[in-house]
């Protein structure tokens, strides 16, 4: 929930010469540095050095990721597209196994973009890697003019290092593996469609962003190698990724709607706007596959954190129906769950 | 040149059933799977697990860095997008003092792009990298609405090994260091502000976007710790670096008009347009600070590599004026060569 304080009431805005960004902060020249130096790093609390960052010697095996941010809008409940650009990578690296250590951070900026939003959006940066433990150690910032872009869009790499506990793959998936699931589906993308919408709903539907790693180390270090598969499900929501798991494993994946955790406020929303909770984007849910004989340990792990005090075990992977993933309904008739093709919902993340 | 290829004859765009990015390539779904199973894979020639990498473990330092890229236009003469966003993360790394290693590539796609433009770029990234001795290990495709981005921007990401001599600080510039710069100055800001005119000039003025990694390489080679600062000098020019380089330090620079190296149709154009070519942006140009008594042989290390044929010692550091940068002129006046405020020549990389 820290990710969530007032940060623009906690920290304010510093006395500034320009209230908005303008094409000369990309030039590279003064106007760079002063964006940099009275903005960028003041609010990340960094001494920065923009062009490289050198970095201690670790031991043992490295995970290394990236992933763009292009999210509207880029303030919705529960957070923005700074705590979710930091969010979104350090969960990539947690799904290998590995604990984050540091980021990249590179921004391309419209022109005319306030800059209390980008006060905002850094601070959201700052309080999300400080509480993960990781640095942003390394930047760039580019401007494009009004019209070539849209406010912001965030760029996030990361670094982490494996923890000895990981061997995750999607050729480790085998039939009689249990399926857990961290805790309720669909919130990150339903509140960005509401949002999109302007729909109002009874209960408040927020975002679920956060640092999954705290959930993986936990079931790392409970379970050990019979975590045979890790993935946050985001775009394409629940079903792209275990139509994808079941494709590179070669087995079939068997779910039990009546196990799929869903609150009811989104579950409201996916009936209004016509979406299947399946396949909607999450940005801070854990799924799992793990041995069989693993599986209660596991649950347990997931549901003695506060992340997880929802996690459930949604399905079993069979050997049967290769590369399909089949669900029980409520009513005990089966359907397939396919891929979707195209876009439910653009620019979730 | 190997990077000058026709990349569109000698290795065909396969039949698709769609010629343009739509939306549901960024959906995360089946079309995005398409997308990278049959154009962005084959194109660079890998096999893609999307969301992270695992790294083999790494002895010593590493560095890392990043750049977001969003030159305008996409195509121009001696590169494009792709291979300037793999030489520019390339170059980053070596100015570190590090081997490049591992990049990641991440796109912001716009809605229309035409899929024989991504193509083409993917080519040249595949091209840049595999002659760079570099792997592309993980990547992101993002795609936002037709009017909110402008055909494509490039994040790359880069990881590297510190080269055993490497020791790059701005803090080790001190009085009587000679400054050489790897080659003439202000080809690349030139190409790219020439082709959004209209511009044509007598000589072909080609951007200089190339890996520096091998002439930094020898740099370290020949002269160990007695390199002090090197950088690449791109946005805002070889001006902006020296002015930075001078305030880090505490040191004051001498320039000598008549050493700087400048192609006469680069000259000519810079005239024709108005610019100064010590804002230009470069984005193949090394500029290095090393000791007096390893000067020359710094000189010849460049001057022994094909990219380094026109390299020059451009200028001294001096205990005089700390922090400016002072030009004598080809008439022997002298003038203060300061940081530009804002934008000179917008959207170059």
């Amino acid at each position: 929930m820290i990710a969530n304080a007032p940060f623009s009431l906690s920290c304010p805005l510093p006395e500034l010469s320009f209230d908005r960004i303008m094409l000369g902060h990309g030039s590279g020249g003064s106007m760079t540095r002063q964006l940099l130096d009275e903005v960028i790093f003041p609010a990340l609390d960094i001494q920065g050095e923009h062009d490289g960052a050198v970095l201690e010697p670790v031991t043992g095996r490295m995970a290394f990721t990236t992933d763009s941010f292009v999210v509207h809008p880029l303030f919705f409940p529960g957070g923005n597209i700074g705590d979710l650009a930091v969010n979104g990578t350090l969960n990539d690296l947690a799904m290998c196994g590995a604990q984050p250590r540091q980021l990249s951070l590179s921004f391309i900026l419209e022109e005319g973009l306030p800059i209390a939003d980008l006060w905002e959006i850094l601070h959201a940066i700052r309080i999300a890697a400080d509480s993960a433990g990781v640095a942003i150690v390394t930047g760039d910032t580019k401007v494009v003019e009004k019209g070539k872009g849209d406010g912001v869009f965030i760029n996030t790499s990361g670094i982490g290092t494996l923890l000895p506990e990981a061997n995750i793959h999607p050729r480790r998936i085998q039939p009689g593996d249990r399926i857990l699931l961290s805790g309720p589906m669909a919130r990150h993308g339903i509140t960005i469609m509401s949002q999109r919408q302007g729909l109002q709903f009874d209960a408040a539907v927020t975002s679920d962003t956060c640092n999954l790693f705290p959930l993986t180390r936990l079931l790392l270090e409970t379970c050990g190698k019979d975590v045979h598969f890790m993935r946050d499900p985001t775009r394409g929501g629940v079903a792209t990724v275990l139509n994808e798991a079941a494709l590179s494993s070669g087995t079939g994946i068997h779910l039990l709607e009546t196990a799929l955790p869903l609150d009811s406020a989104v579950e409201g929303a996916c009936e209004i706007l016509g979406l299947d909770p399946l396949y909607v984007a999450n940005e801070g849910l854990l799924l799992a596959v793990v041995a069989e004989a693993a599986a209660a340990a596991a649950l347990a792990a997931l549901q003695s954190h506060p992340d997880g005090q929802q996690a459930a075990i949604i399905g079993t992977v069979v050997a049967e129906h290769p590369g399909m993933v089949i669900m029980e309904s409520r009513i005990g008739g089966k359907r397939v769950v396919s891929m979707l093709p195209g876009e439910q919902l653009p620019r979730i993340c």
